[in-house]
């Protein structure tokens, strides 16, 4: 059976009868297995991670959404996290068994049925945008709730399903399929924030850096160290081995090493794999050769 | 529920009828998976690949027993493996939720069992020897089945369990619990055999090298190339990461380089991951974190 995974992100990270509420709306979706939720009560956010094939995911997200739109208004929320919705983000994640393509067409399916049971408009991100200048989430969602009314109102900003202003206390929802992301981190040798932010610069796509990582970099006061701290988007086509090289190569013009990495979260198999495939230089190298997917699979 | 491996090896790898039979009999078991079986007419050898709790595996190794007692006679047995038994020889290995012990003692368990049915002595090997002169399973199957009772009647060669002098039509079997092999091999960007040779004695436990490492070099003709061809028989205690950089080191030191490496067969994802976790200096990695992991575990 396919498995996509989603990721809603919902603008409530206090109140813990209202997390409660959404993550037992989602148990309740028979075929959906809620894997994570956690919440971050400065952000304000809490962040579900759910599995399943789409028709039950879809399912569970409307069901989400009953739920947040019943017990949150963006018009009281505060927190430090940028948002223009209650049901802020929602990604879907091709795992296994199933094509980009496939997760596309369920987003832009639940795109269309939202609005019109609970009447929040929705743009769509990243595989499922219709628009290159709003492919990226950080683009829908300046300007936030606050901003929202007036900048749906303004050229190139009517959503793509749904109506075409704001939902009065719910905002709007950004929806969209995208390659699972991996959280990583470099820390370095050194307390030199410059050179963390030196590499940052050099490896992130927005300043000339690879597609599909993000960066910036950070000090790690306690420690009296730095870190280099990432978001690859895409580890099929910029994978984690050529990112660690680069890092280790900028790292060492200014003398300076790596003192260890970390993946925040979680990681597919595949880009494990092809990590040991790259530095063991193995040739033929198949996924079905690992003995616990042969035995999964017999 | 845990899953136990097991690789029987039978004196059979020409009449396909005799192999369908096993291969039937392993199948008919209810709890085990056939995962894989291949002949070698050359070898007149077959492998099985069988997966499943301890007990059921217990039962299609007697069932293929029964099969491989009535069809096959070492008298009139040739080919070019060295071989002692008609089931030549069986190990157990821990591949999920089960512990080398729990291997050794379902080896142990089926060593037992057997003669009390069919009559045939068993060597134990491996994790499941009680003598480190019989651990190893060439210096068990020297002198093969043509020099086995006058092997069985020197001191020092009574079997673990069953009669004392060879079963007439099938010899003795080797029974143990091993951890999971990863066949590897390193190909050289040369046509130097010599540097093949030395390279493979440098890592090789019988001549100094790593303990879990047994190696050999040869020449790939056809292409020009040499190989070190290895057998990794611990992974968790000689990783495939450090047997590379030696290969890869030693390699230089002759000026040669690694043209690239292969993974024959089946590799535990825990080694993939050790590789990944080597390279990339990850801290603190976790099983858990291997995104399907948590697919399946939830």
């Amino acid at each position: 059976m396919p498995i996509i995974e989603s990721i809603p992100n919902i603008s409530e990270g206090r109140r813990s009868e209202v997390i409660e509420a959404i993550a037992a709306a989602i148990r309740a979706v028979p075929g959906v297995r809620l894997l994570d939720h956690s919440s971050d009560p400065a952000h304000n956010r809490s962040v579900f991670t759910l599995a399943g094939d789409g028709p039950p995911l879809k399912a569970a997200i409307l069901a989400m959404y009953e739920q947040a739109l019943a017990h949150i208004d963006l018009r009281s929320h505060t927190g430090e996290h940028p948002r223009l919705g209650a049901v802020d983000v929602v990604p879907f994640v091709p795992i296994e068994g199933v094509t980009m393509a496939q997760c596309v067409a369920l987003a832009k399916e639940v795109a269309q049925e939202q609005p019109s049971r609970f009447g929040v408009p929705i743009f769509l991100y990243e595989d499922a945008s219709t628009d290159p200048a709003r492919k990226n989430l950080e683009d829908i969602r300046r300007g936030e709730f606050e901003g929202l009314a007036a900048k749906m109102a303004s050229a190139g900003w009517a959503p793509d399903f749904g109506p075409t202003a704001p939902h009065a206390s719910a905002g709007a929802s950004v929806i969209g399929a995208r390659m699972p992301l991996i959280a990583y981190n470099i820390n370095l040798n050194t307390d030199r924030l410059d050179v963390a932010k030196k590499i940052a610069a050099a490896i992130r796509h927005s300043s000339g850096g690879f597609r599909f990582v993000k960066a910036a970099g950070f000090a790690l006061k306690d420690r009296g160290i730095v870190q280099v701290s990432m978001n690859l988007t895409n580890y099929e086509k910029t994978p984690i081995f050529r990112v660690f090289e680069t890092v280790k190569r900028e790292a060492d013009r200014h003398g300076v090493s790596i003192l260890e990495s970390e993946i925040v979260g979680l990681v597919p198999a595949a880009a494990l794999n092809a990590t040991a495939e790259f530095y063991l230089q193995i040739a033929g190298f198949n996924a079905d050769q690992v003995l616990e997917n042969k035995l999964r699979a017999t």
